[in-house]
């Protein structure tokens, strides 16, 4: 399939790289320009429009409003394309995103994905996957090489993005809810390589609260995934409540404590560095 | 061995039977009576304190203190018993236990326990176990008989009732994030079953999640373990915190949002009608 | 002058009377019909719009939105008209307003106020004021029959948005602080009414800690101002706080204390009501 | 009348002034140390313990503890001498206190005070008084020197100290106040001294606005009371509401916002330096 990719970080790069591996003819733009064996390498995002498909993975609603949409390119691309935006965005702007590629006569399909990058470069990403049933089956093939699995979040694209925030939203609350437990237990005597090793194996023995007990137990806040975009990120889930016209206390916590993070100068750690706010260096 | 049991709620009853059918001489005290298969049912706790150990199992601070301190009868067991009090108590109170056994000549373990008492019927609890590793060492027999695993604590009580703490102020943190997630979710449109298919098969794949999701699933709150008991642990987690000089904000959030479960008058049910608050009966 | 109104719910009425009875010409239209002493009432929106002046004091955007703005009919208003807008808005909302009055050809201005209904009868409003100094010039004899003051809050109308929602999320602070002290004080033995005769003498002199401390006391709810309106105002300022980047962790709590207020269905009751779900009837 | 003073910080040396001024015989004990006009300076506290009365004002619960009571000092007081606190410290501490003067025959009441150094110089502190009327009327031509108003907070000395405890809460929580809404105003373009000018003689025109809206409008954070020490009292409204049951969701917001005030280095500042956090220096 000819497919346009925009936004080369490191989750585009990956994704670029995989499709064109798998026989896909890829076309990728990026702001600050790069390359990616077997892409061809595109002037403008208009030339990345022309495919069957696109694929944006840019960083947020701005990037993509100033990129794509405050330019009116849309309305060059090619009819009929099918748009798969697997960034983490609002849920109003996928709303917007939605009645835009109608006008435009193009096909829209929120796509976005659980994973960091070393996930994303195995091309086993989870995706969650949401926007009208034919657009969706026409992106299937190549949901299927970014993705491990494509989870079917229904026929309203914004649905995806609801979802994508919300898994967002838990796993900051699984990395605050294992330093809270750590200040507690390790001002008790308990080293915190003990408590993890318990819950681990016990009641926590899943994926997120591994990958972030690990970091939080060697101090180590190598991003990963920056503090910046996991603040971006409850905020969006905040504006999500506001909407639904609900006040959520452990939300709420959360983003104010991501928010510190942030104003403590650790914005471009990992965004599981809001833990050293509460638990510091290990003490025992 | 000779052992008393002291407190026949659902988890003791499990315990003294468990412990009767490996072959120990059982001697129960239960403020309200009952009778449990192979065990000898007695008149007084003090009767349950002659025996070489004494597993406790009441439901909180006040209970212990009540049954066993303030009448003394520390002083009336028998010297060199080991007490094992497997209840969820405060880290303070436990240092006070502490005290209170070296004057009486009697030695302490903290053993509370991770489980339900579905886990505690089948003798596979996880045991949280600190104190003095010889009366450690001398509760081991018996420890094994009601757990699945020993996680050893270290050798100060308290770090073991503090661990306890932590892990249901954990899953606390666990229940309202699955309810946060699920009001920003099926405010867009998705069934939370659909929501749920996607966090356990991917980043939330362990014991809690799936104890509890289903639970939200179904809005079957019943208990299991009660509202009250849950709301009492909270409290024990922001005495804590209070005591190592620490403001935490998703505890604090967990706690008022129990503390308003238990005030709707959900106390009886179980401690995830907490999500109740949040999400209300399926929409979707 | 000749001036319409548009909203005759308590406020509007007082505001309506009060300029027929300074001499100007009235002209009101309300949803659902009634009539004003002096004042004549008119069939539509539109003729409102007629006169050198209009106020509207609706109860929110939508109401604002779905009367005047979707319907097109600023573009049928009267070219030069001043329009102030009394009501207590989003500055989101005011900025789209800006923009749509300029481009009919209209004057804008966002003059929202402080005070309850009986303090509309009088004519002592305390009026915000923010837009551009033509504009207020020309609304001012209108202000300073329904107020008592005018404050400059400068030359953007939003400005003077966002200090009204500003002033309301300090009254409900305001109140829950009091609600929350009771609470301590209760518990301690100190009835309601000797701790307010302390902070009102000294620390907490003010018209709002009287006002709120009175219905607190006396366990008088009756509005006032609706609990459903307080909501609606924290949840503009916790907008207007998202807008800013900000977390702000009072806010925050007592968003979502007013939130459990109408919850728990209080909605139609003052907005102080939100006291009682901290303190309860009197108990001392 | 002969009068110990233990304690000659800020407010115990204007105590001190005050109560020789008045021709009163005092005796002063201060751990560090100091001298103050017509007042003798003793060796030990025992030495301030000889009189009729004696005035503690040292800095918190520890303090006391440490100073007189570790020391066995109660037991070689003179008998009937009443004993008046006017520290703020925990009401638990203080019901203790109840019962050690009871135990060591002596009288004992709790008298914090409202009213920063400059008003204990003037003799015109709020004395919130607790305690048995024979005890409080014994103290009272003290308390009329020291003090403006004495206000009768009943026969329990804690009364008088959850009374304090509120009072301080409250204003950290007016302080947060006014820095959120100098955040929601000064982020749409409103100087924080136009908003201040509003609200000062508008809906909250009482003394603790007005000191801390002068203290965040300079960004003039000289203490003052320092944030150790609000913490410190914010730390007691929370010991204070768990005892009572209670989960306080601003005084946790407060709570959380003075410590991280603390955090930051700001500890020796104003309490009202908490408002930093959210208002930065004055940016318009």
């Amino acid at each position: 399939m000819e497919v346009g990719i925009i936004g080369l970080g490191a989750m585009g790069r990956a994704m670029a790289r995989n499709l064109a591996r798998a026989g896909h003819d890829v076309k990728a733009w990026n702001r600050s320009g790069g390359s990616v064996d077997g892409v061809t390498m595109v002037a403008s995002p208009v030339d990345a429009l022309q495919g069957d498909a696109v694929l944006t993975m840019l960083s947020d609603d701005d990037a993509i409003r100033s990129s794509l949409i405050a330019s009116g390119m849309l309305a060059q691309a090619k009819r009929g394309l099918v748009h798969v935006v697997t960034s983490t965005i609002s849920v109003a702007f996928s709303r917007e995103l939605v009645a835009l590629h109608e006008q435009a006569g193009l096909r829209y399909v929120a796509a976005p994905v659980l994973g960091r990058p070393d996930v994303a470069e195995k091309g086993e990403l989870n995706v969650l996957a949401g926007g009208a049933p034919d657009a969706v089956e026409h992106a299937r093939p190549l949901l299927e090489v970014i993705g491990g699995r494509i989870w079917d979040m229904g026929i309203e694209a914004p649905t995806a993005n609801a979802a994508k925030i919300a898994c967002n939203m838990m796993i900051t609350m699984a990395i605050e809810a294992m330093a809270e437990a750590v200040v507690l237990t390790e001002a008790n005597g308990l080293p915190r390589e003990r408590f993890f090793d318990v819950i681990l194996n016990t009641l926590f023995g899943s994926r997120s609260y591994q990958v972030y007990s690990s970091k939080i137990m060697h101090s180590d806040y190598e991003p990963g995934f920056k503090a910046t975009l996991g603040l971006k990120d409850l905020r969006l889930a905040s504006e999500a409540a506001l909407e639904a016209g609900r006040v959520l206390p452990m939300l709420t916590a959360v983003h104010g404590r991501m928010a510190e993070t942030v104003e403590a100068g650790m914005g471009d750690r990992d965004w599981s560095a809001m833990a050293a706010l509460s638990v510091g260096p290990p003490t025992l």
